[in-house]
């Protein structure tokens, strides 16, 4: 398939590109950055540009077969800080996809969403794709209404969604400027021997599934026929706490932890039943926690020493 | 109390005006329109602007101890057609309101929702406030992501909103140009003896209320002191079949009904349950169907002979 990877320059994008082309599809990735925050593979093309440009959205979109959209401009932690702007970038940058997909004909989309936020603090764990929707931060209101969006663009233009809601994804080349992703962020500091913050007492517990794992559930979703909601994860919670002593058990550091106050966009427990995934798609993750963390960390530091050789 | 209602110049909002000066509040209304679209009692100011614009909604939510926002820029049927402008309109409209009010430190909110349409197919009737959220349009998609933010408002920002999801209000002075309300559409088709559309076969079934007996919940919510959602309707279901028959009985007029191929955001049945209102507040709805419709009728012969006397 010619597929169209909006994100495709990001952390879960690139991944997901390299699984694709691995796959033997064509790929043309969509960036808001100049360039790809890492290098594609060769032949793949790169566009920058955003959402909002319905001409660019017109021509990629009339050129492809199918679209994954993993592409947005904020992250929880962000998106309550202003939601206006949340709402303009994401919601609205997403109609103009879906406007572009009815006008064009194209009609397969992969919608990553939100496991950890969707659902806002769970009734009972494992969580359900039939849990009731109640997001409690902006990113999450965000990420609900374009899935209804697209329950109404497959009524009203034919669009076939399939949406991945993914739970907390970690694994190589994942950003660590804090903001997203508390195990890059840990190892980053880990790298650079500074001290880790823990927000509330580290009993928060999420779900967290080692990024090649997602993108193989996200490719296969895409190839096959479904349509729907599937949850990503792991079926497995572990505590903040945990995963700071899982990260100085891999970098093999004893690294202090600062304890922060709670954050009101956190939700204690986050933890996705993934049975409808296996079921429909035979898929299971594959790799364990402590593991993925180990090849997170050695992709680290072997990153670091090109950089490092590089600059010497 | 200053109150300041958006959307004061509208169907519902004039009468919530005109309940509001009875009991004694000082009032002033905010609206689209250049004039409001019937006249204001006298002593309520009326302004015309936009809650886009945010420097108006921030000096005129400042001088207000309370707001109350029944603004909409589209209506179920309008939606639809163009999303992009659906949530541009409203719900950042509305995150820039509530973003004046977190700056003013006003933070009592009466809103109206969409008893209508934020259930989608209902599960069962009659709707409790407790039934998933699940809207099948672009306007209840919007009213759903609006009550979501004002939970995280309430969290983040000290906001006391209280939300009324209105069934299908009817009465004086409701517009008639067919898009929203068919009690009103009919009767004015029925004042200039036109035949009546129904879109499916007459089986759709609504809750329809008085409008005063809507302000009269409205008001008596914004002046308690609750917060959260209440639904608003009478809790019993009428056919569009049996509106076409209340209305020719009303106005003693045959009038030829034309099918029209159904609508996809029609769902089959709405009904409310309002045990929450009437259990916190008291209330019950107190005109009649019947009643209603005779009432709303003569008020439009009424208002249609002083306009035919003005004109001749």
């Amino acid at each position: 398939m010619k597929i169209l990877v909006i994100g495709g320059g990001g952390f879960i994008g690139s991944h997901l590109v390299n699984d694709m082309v691995a796959a033997g599809h064509v790929v043309t990735a969509l960036g808001r950055r100049p360039v790809p925050f890492r290098p594609l593979p060769p032949n793949v093309g790169y566009v920058s540009g955003s959402l909002d440009d319905r001409n660019l959205m017109r021509r990629l979109v009339a050129d492809s077969d199918a679209v994954a959209h993993l592409a947005s401009a904020t992250v929880p932690t962000t998106g309550d800080k202003n939601p206006v702007e949340d709402v303009q970038a994401n919601l609205i940058g997403t109609l103009n996809l879906l406007d572009a997909m009815a006008e064009t004909g194209c009609d397969r989309l992969l919608y990553i969403s939100s496991g950890g936020t969707v659902y806002g603090v769970p009734q009972s764990t494992p969580i359900t794709e039939l849990h009731p929707l109640a997001p409690v931060c902006s990113y999450g209101i965000v990420k609900v209404a374009i899935e209804t969006y697209l329950n109404l663009y497959a009524r009203t233009s034919g669009l076939r969604p399939i949406t991945i809601r993914a739970s907390n994804p970690y694994g190589p080349f994942q950003g660590n400027l804090g903001i997203q992703g508390i195990i890059g962020t840990y190892l980053n500091r880990a790298l650079n021997h500074q001290p880790i913050e823990i927000w509330g007492d580290g009993s928060t517990i999420r779900d967290f599934i080692f990024v090649p794992d997602l993108t193989r559930l996200c490719l296969t979703a895409l190839e096959s026929n479904k349509v729907g909601i599937y949850n990503g994860g792991t079926g497995h919670g572990t505590s903040i706490q945990e995963i700071a002593e899982l990260v100085q058990e891999a970098t093999g550091q004893k690294i202090p932890v600062l304890y922060r106050p709670g954050r009101k966009l956190d939700v204690p427990i986050s933890v996705l039943d993934t049975t409808k995934a296996q079921t429909d798609f035979g898929w299971t993750p594959s790799v364990s926690l402590r593991e993925g963390i180990s090849l997170t960390w050695a992709n680290l530091e072997h990153e670091n020493h090109i950089f490092s050789t590089a600059q010497s």
